[in-house]
């Protein structure tokens, strides 16, 4: 589980889904980044996209949401982080 | 399957968490409606703070993120829904 892929506000979701999805069939779990709402929101409409990407490689992609932090130029920062996994 | 909880972007998440877990402790599953970054941001605060609130139960809560329209004085609107449930 190395690959963390980050979003942010401005991310398009459909480019997002695609590298979430293809990091997916890869490695079976992939894990997305997004600080502040506008970010959170692009993460979880690329999450929705990418369940259309891989359901018909018989994957059911579920994520499981989690605060972290992380340091940006000095400062925490609370981030949000969706581990994405198929079943 | 029938409650369907309502978030905006004011909603508190820890609140949102509360009534989320209780919900799924009784019927297993609970789904959850948002409009806009902000509402969608609460909701995914609330799904990460119901984590802790449901994990001493043995429920591993998981969220699956989807697209869905909703009429509005009228207008219809993209909201995101999350169905989560236990594994």
């Amino acid at each position: 589980m190395g690959e963390v892929l980050r979003v942010s506000a401005s991310s398009n979701p459909k480019a997002g889904a695609g590298a979430l999805a293809a990091i997916l069939r890869k490695e079976g779990a992939v894990e997305i980044q997004a600080i502040g709402a506008g970010a959170v929101n692009q993460a979880v409409k690329a999450i929705a996209i990418a369940r259309g990407f891989v359901a018909p490689n018989g994957i059911d992609l579920v994520a499981v949401p989690a605060f972290t932090k992380v340091e940006i130029d000095g400062e925490e920062r609370t981030a949000m982080r969706f581990l994405v996994r198929g079943r």
